[in-house]
């Protein structure tokens, strides 16, 4: 018996519905592989912030630091700005456990329609690496002659060498251990002080993983090229806001933006990774049960992933995929009427 | 007869073709119109910074600064890094002159396929307007500890209020003159300082606009949005980087990457405007006749726009949807067999 310790955070609105189904998948296919899971829950929040001030305690990240990993489902909420819920939470949380791996997988499952008349099942199947850590999201900048008619904001871009390399070391071995092919996004004609560093950085790494064929291309071009032809691409590595950008774009040019996932990882392992649906709190339908459990029960199967039962995560997915090609049962946002229970018992159904 | 002097750059690679072809619908148009049109062509491009060191002359400004506009084709050479030719030419000439909105209008042209299924003709119809000429694209920045495993890079953004506000101004006048909608690209959740503010600016406007109904996404969730929805939208404003990123995406869903125009304005007409083609100089085709001469075409359509004569504009954008909607003529990039030189008479003998 192996033995787990997941601290969970529901967060908002329907992260509190997509993190029990997301349980009690990883309870079953765990009870299968001799895994025993035992949960903590943080009511971390925005919630929380409006009654307490904060989105989580002082010394949040202590209370988890010895967790095996962390599930997330989902912050946000009218009335508190995002810049709160995300720097009081989510960034801490991937920076102060240097989850510098931002990875989110893009698969055009059957029976998820695309909007794009090319992605189909089967061909499209590719990950945006992206770093997680540094770059456009940096605290550093300010704001001088304000309310003037002078007034000017600036904003730092940072990116360190360690920075960089690593996240490239990763995504050049993914690549490596999948089609052998990378692709960098970059703006290097544009962005003239740190993107040229991070096309120097990938050809530096390129160098060492002669295994891997390699391009890269400019953002505007390549945002472009994942509608033109998505299934060229194996896998895309981006700094923290292209990936960001990258992995929305594909992931709704698969149909999935409703269902992706994706993992915060800290691959030395020094710290609990975090797994997270990329759909946000969804206020609109929140606290009615329609909430779609994919994106959370799929990140869930890449946190088995991450704990080595490769075997056990990819059974989980083979289950969503039988429930989405070979039933109608699907949530709202698919076009079915299924509730989360009803779609999440589905997928139980389907499990060893 | 009202005369207009305009300066021609044909540039690089396909540049030199397509640039003939706008100039011949320009003159058979104009005749129409009563328009006398000279042009006084200049050799900037990579192949002179190859030959002379130097894109253009050090007083290039000054030779062109009193034509009524410019006509570019497109810059770019392999063996000459992009951040040369446009650091070098491009972007002195939009900042030198002011040029501080790039327009790029997305219209799915009806016989111009689109890879997105609900992008139908007549029903996307959308400005991308672009700041440029600030924001992420700066000079500002630098490396410390090169070559060192603690080597960091540093990019500044700088956002004025002056910069901001014009070009929000611009955007907003121009939503109330067409569907009465606005779109801000904003990414105020993780860029803190610069995004923020420009959010402030926004509302700031908008309140000075009531007749215009906007909002705002982040560009991650925007970016999506135009691949799922493209009708959606009227005009979308965004700083230099996220307007540069959404018109590719946006030409994409369209269908018309290969087509788009562009113009870079200075609204107050201080100084000329700049209107190119958004294709590149495509040196894979180059110099075989075969470049598709639309995208320069309909840019040579904003000019005439921008110089008072729109129905002479709206001629030739009619002229180029009578060919692609109602004859087999077209380049190869749309499936066709014709040449640029074809495609051109083709559009002219439609032509008042
Ligand atoms: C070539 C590049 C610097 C340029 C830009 O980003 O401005 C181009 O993409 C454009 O949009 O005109
Ligand atoms: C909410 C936002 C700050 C966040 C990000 O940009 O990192 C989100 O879009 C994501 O991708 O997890």
């Amino acid at each position: 018996m192996k033995h787990y310790r997941i601290a969970t955070i529901p967060g908002d609105g329907i992260g509190k519905e997509v993190l029990p189904a997301a349980r009690a998948v990883l309870d079953r296919v765990g009870r299968h592989h001799g895994l025993s899971l035992a949960y903590d829950e943080f009511d971390w929040s925005c919630e929380r912030y409006l009654a307490e001030g904060s989105m989580m305690p002082e010394d949040g990240l202590d209370r988890i630091r010895h967790h095996d990993s962390v599930l997330l489902g989902a912050v946000g909420r009218p009335g508190v700005p995002d810049h709160v819920s995300l720097w009081g939470l989510l960034i801490p949380i991937r920076r102060g456990f240097r989850q510098y791996v931002n990875l989110r997988p893009i698969t055009v499952l059957e029976g998820v329609p695309s909007p794009v008349s090319r992605a189909l099942p089967g061909e499209v199947d590719l990950v945006v690496v992206r770093e997680n850590n540094e770059g456009e999201y940096s605290q550093v900048g300010g704001r001088i002659f304000e309310g003037t008619p002078e007034e000017t904001v600036v904003q730092e871009s940072v990116f360190t060498r360690r920075g960089v390399e690593r996240v490239l070391e990763y995504a050049f071995d993914l690549a490596g251990r999948r089609g052998g092919r990378l692709t960098s996004a970059t703006k290097s004609n544009g962005i003239v002080h740190t993107m040229p560093f991070w096309d120097e950085l990938v050809a530096e790494r390129a160098a060492e993983h002669p295994d891997v064929s390699w391009d890269q291309e400019h953002i505007d071009a390549l945002a472009a090229k994942i509608v033109l032809d998505p299934a060229r691409f194996d896998v895309i590595v981006g700094s923290n806001l292209f990936g960001d950008i990258l992995s929305d774009l594909a992931a709704a040019v698969a149909g999935g933006i409703g269902v992706a996932p994706s993992a915060n990882l800290n691959p030395e392992r020094e710290f609990p990774s975090m797994f997270e649906p990329v759909h946000g709190s969804a206020p609109d339908i929140a606290g009615r049960g329609l909430a779609n459990p994919l994106g959370a029960i799929w990140s869930a199967s890449m946190m088995l992933d991450h704990l080595g039962h490769a075997e056990a995560g990819a059974q989980v997915m083979d289950a969503v995929r039988g429930v989405l090609a070979s039933s109608p049962v699907r949530t709202a946002d698919l076009g079915g009427t299924a509730g989360t229970d009803e779609f999440t018992g589905e997928v139980l159904s389907r499990l060893p």
